[in-house]
């Protein structure tokens, strides 16, 4: 298990052990090929951001941590679905540094082993009897698809405004961080103004998580990343440094060409990167994010005084200034 | 809409219809390239089964379409999302007879189109506020997944059994009508015992039903078909007619040099299929998917008498003897 292991996290070491254990345990099974293939991505590891904010959240009322152990072991699922049926889509190489499912053991498995995933989040879902759980992760899994279709259809597409950039990093990435911190409180049965700003906290930092993340996809060291540089213009994803530079870079006609050319090379990647970052478009991404995660911050005085505040606001910052 | 139309259907010919509009609102967004796409496999038709059954069986309780409708959809759309991702993973060129999904926009749209339906349907069931709904509906996908590993996991492997037979067909195709059956007499309030009689008449029903499919494979004319003969010989996977002959043909050390074989020409697969016929492949075949269905029938006499049951006898028949 390499796991990521964040300070700010700390304060919830204990019950992330618990999640990572239970996670292990949702993906064993019989057939010997599929469980290897799922134990490969859960000891990948990651951030476990999802279910870190699920638990968060639930600390602003009757922390249970047995109440909220299926939900948190179901949001971290859900994610891991998506990250496999990206995987498959995209024949992406490598993932957090290791070759993915899909180039280990093929498309056919990849997407059913996300299909699995998926559905063993609602098995556990299922068990709160929650009718409110169900649909708010049903509505997230919907507009997350919508979303990943919505970025296909507008890849190599250099009219995007930043109203079509945010639009999808909502699906992509807010929603279901959005939906972690305000699910946490519902399965502690915390009241409506507690979930309702825990929801508007969780939107503005997966916001600004997401923004991040677009920018350090060109500018991380590919070690630190764990994928290659640049995958998104690769790709045709237009993310929030490029559209500020389409619009403000004297060599935006360069820029517009490297972009929408479907062969590009890693040469013509790193000249497109060059030219987003002399004309500020990182600078820019960054003040966005900046501006996300102060009304984050914002959020986090509605909510009652309890220990763990301090802890949300360390990792307000890191979203703010991570490099990995 | 080529929705093929089935005499012994004429008895929910209306509610069918109104499944037949939701299921075509259901998958109507603005995008315009993913409303194409959705819309072009709804339009494509399929037999409905699922919400046939869903609808059959709520006919033995107190019949009510609005209770049952969003279910009907619901499991229409699981059915319709694993037949993309099947798409995905299989490289099909045709399915129904027109070109797949996969085909004509790419593995991505496809894999996030099957997601897409799959939270639909999702959204669709939350709506009950039933946690039992949601449950089986929950474990059934995941076992569906796991079947479909499996199937991937035993394919050009000819020491599988007859077990080992059954349990796939089961995952991927009774466990979701046997979930049919019962979850309209759910959605209609009826007691257990009805429930319990409908499930286990649903699971008859698809393995008969799947077992016909697997026959058909072999000897359907492509037309009726909808897709090339022979496939799952081409893909590896071992039916029952393929079975049987592994133990029972004089030929069979050439039939599994046949099937073994990854590039496998379209006359081999001819002959294989020779040599399953010559046996009686395809009779024993039939002989168990009968037996099946005399299990079926048994299960509707402990039903209430209702007008419809007549309907289902006729449906039970027709499985047998299909030839599309």
């Amino acid at each position: 298990m390499i796991t990521v292991v964040i300070g700010f996290l700390n304060e919830i070491k204990y019950e992330l052990g618990v999640v990572e254990k239970e996670l292990l345990a949702a993906v064993k099974f019989p057939d010997p090929l599929m469980s290897e293939a799922a134990t490969h991505l859960v000891s990948a590891g990651g951030k476990r951001l999802r279910p870190a904010f699920c638990l968060l959240g639930g600390k602003f009322y009757q922390f249970d941590l047995d109440k909220l152990l299926p939900l948190a072991v179901a949001l971290e699922l859900i994610h891991m679905a998506t990250l496999i049926h990206d995987d498959v889509v995209d024949s992406s190489a490598t993932r957090r540094g290791i070759p993915t499912i899909k180039a280990r053991w093929g498309n056919r498995i990849s997407t059913h082993l996300g299909d699995y995933m998926f559905g063993k989040s609602l098995v556990l879902i299922s068990q709160y009897q929650n009718p409110l759980i169900t649909a708010v992760l049903a509505d997230t899994s919907v507009r997350m698809s919508e979303g990943e279709i919505v970025q296909i259809a507008t890849s190599f597409n250099t009219n995007q405004t930043l109203r079509d950039y945010f639009y999808r990093i909502n699906r992509k990435t807010a929603l279901l961080i959005s939906a972690s911190c305000k699910l946490g409180a519902v399965a502690c049965g915390a009241p409506e103004p507690i979930r309702q700003a825990l929801h508007r906290f969780g939107h503005y930092i997966g916001m600004a998580f997401q923004i991040t993340d677009d920018i350090l996809d060109m500018t991380a060291k590919q070690l630190k990343l764990g994928k290659p540089i640049g995958g998104d213009l690769h790709q045709g994803i237009i993310t929030l440094p490029a559209i500020y530079a389409l619009h403000h870079s004297p060599a935006r006609e360069r820029l517009k060409q490297i972009i929408t050319n479907r062969n590009k090379s890693d040469a013509d990647v790193q000249e497109a990167i060059t030219l987003i970052a002399r004309c500020g478009g990182m600078d820019y991404a960054y003040k966005v994010a900046e501006k996300y995660i102060a009304k984050a911050k914002d959020e986090l005085n509605d909510l009652p005084e309890v220990q763990i505040k301090k802890a949300l606001r360390t990792m307000a910052d890191f979203v703010g200034t991570r490099n990995f």
